[in-house]
C-alpha cells in the first residue's frame, strides 16, 4: 500500500549483462531486439504516462512517442492522445525546447522542475508543455506523483536514467521494475548502470524484490520484479 | 578457438539486480541464498584454480576454499589437493601474508606480480606462495594463463573483481561467464559493477555473448553466458 495517493509506478530498462545501460561515454547502445522493443512499445502505449529525467533528455533525445501506427489508433479510439503524458523531470528547467519529446508527435508534456528554475527558462518552455514547480532545491517526486495522480495519471512508466531510477527507488516510489538483460558487455568503472545516485551502504536497508517473471526474449533476458521492502527516504536528490 | 595454450576461463559473479557486485563502500554484502552459494562451492571443487584480483583481496579477504568436507574429501580420493589452486593477480605483489587466501585451508597458492613488485615483497609472499613474475607494468594476463596451462591447470574460476574481470574480457580471455542476479537494488553512481575497468566506446566492439542457460535459483535468477565475439586487446590494465 502507499502512503500518499499516486500512480503505479515502473521501471522499464535494458541493460549490458553487467549492469550498463549506455557506454562510458554515455552513448546509447542497442542492447535488445526487435520483440523487446516491440514489448516496450505495447508497454508505453498502456501507460498513462512516461517518465525520463533531463539527463535522459540531454543524453539521448528521445521522442517517447508509441511506434506503432496501431497501438497509436486504439489509443485515438478510445478517445486518449496517440501518445502518453511526457514527462521530464528537470530541476532547473534545462529541457531544450527543440527536444523531440516536445515536438514530436501529439499529446501532452509536463516538465517538473523545482523553484531553482528561472523565470525565463518556465516561460520558454511553457509554451510547450505543462510545467509544475514542485519542491525547492530539487524536484520533489511524491508531490509530482500526487500532482499526476490529480490529473487522472494513473501508470507512469519510468524510462530512466540511472539519477531519476535511484531518486524514485530510494525514496520507496517504485512498484516494479522490467530489466532486460542483453547478451552483450559494454564494461567501465564509470558506465551508467540502472540505477545510480548515491546507492545504498552496508548500513541502509536495501530494496528487495520479488521476481514476478523472466523469460527468454531475443539473445536476452526479461526480468520482472516486484519491489517488495522499499527503502524509504534515503535522500532527495533528482536529475 | 584459443590462439594460445591456455585453460578454459569462467567468471562466477553474483549482482544485484541493478549489476552491482558490493554496495558503494566496497562493502560486500549477501547477494544469493544458499542453493546459489552451494551451486558456487560445486563450481569451484571441479576447477583446477581459483582466481583473484588483489582489490578483492583487499576489500573481501576471501578464503577461497570448498566449503563443503564432502567435495573437500572427494577431491582427495582423487588424489588432488583439498581446494583448488588459488592464485592473486597482484602487479605489486600487495597481498597481506596473513591474507585468509594464504593461511586457510591446504593446496597450492600462485601471485602473480609484475616486475614493478619489489624484491622484498616477493621474499615475504614466496614463503606462501609460488610467485610468478608475469609482465613490466601490470601483470601479462596471456602469459600467466600460458603458465598455469603449462602446470596442468585446465580449468580456471575467476571470482572478481569488477577491474580483473574487465582485463580478461577485454583481452578476449573469458569463455564463460555464470551471473546469478540477486532480488535486490543496491543504488549507487560508482558502486562497483561486474565488469568495471575502461569499458568499451561508443566506436568499440563490444563482447557478445550467447545465453546457455537461466534458471531461478533461490529469489533470484542464475544466468551463464558463453562469450562468442571476443573484444580483443583493449588495454593492459589489471590489478
Amino acid at each position: 500500500m502507499t502512503q500518499i495517493d499516486r500512480p503505479t509506478v515502473f521501471i522499464n530498462a535494458a541493460m549490458s549483462a553487467d549492469g550498463k545501460i549506455s557506454t562510458v561515454q554515455g552513448t546509447q547502445t542497442r542492447i535488445s531486439g526487435k520483440k523487446d522493443r516491440d514489448r516496450v512499445d505495447a508497454l508505453k502505449a498502456g501507460s498513462d504516462a512516461i517518465m525520463v529525467g533531463i539527463g535522459t533528455v540531454l543524453a539521448d533525445n528521445p521522442s517517447l512517442t508509441v511506434k506503432s501506427k496501431k497501438r497509436r489508433e486504439k489509443r485515438k479510439a478510445e478517445g486518449l492522445d496517440e501518445n502518453p503524458v511526457r514527462i521530464v523531470v528537470d530541476s532547473t528547467a534545462r529541457t531544450p525546447v527543440e527536444a523531440e519529446l516536445l515536438v514530436k508527435g501529439e499529446g501532452k508534456r509536463i516538465i517538473a522542475v523545482s523553484q531553482r528554475a528561472v523565470l525565463e527558462d518556465i516561460n520558454r518552455l511553457g509554451k510547450k508543455a505543462e510545467i509544475l514547480i514542485c519542491g525547492t532545491e530539487e524536484v520533489d517526486l511524491k508531490k509530482l506523483l500526487y500532482e499526476l495522480w490529480l490529473r487522472d495519471i494513473r501508470r507512469v512508466m519510468v524510462e530512466g536514467g540511472a539519477t531519476l531510477n535511484w531518486s524514485l527507488i530510494s525514496q520507496g516510489l517504485v512498484d516494479e521494475l522490467y530489466t532486460y538483460v542483453g547478451n552483450m558487455i559494454l564494461g567501465g568503472k564509470t558506465a551508467p548502470t540502472l540505477v545510480g545516485g548515491k546507492g545504498f551502504g552496508a548500513d541502509d536497508a536495501v530494496v528487495k524484490l520479488e521476481l514476478l517473471d523472466m523469460e527468454k526474449l531475443d539473445e536476452g533476458v526479461l526480468l520482472r520484479w516486484r519491489v517488495t521492502a522499499k527503502g524509504g527516504e534515503m535522500e532527495n536528490e533528482t536529475a
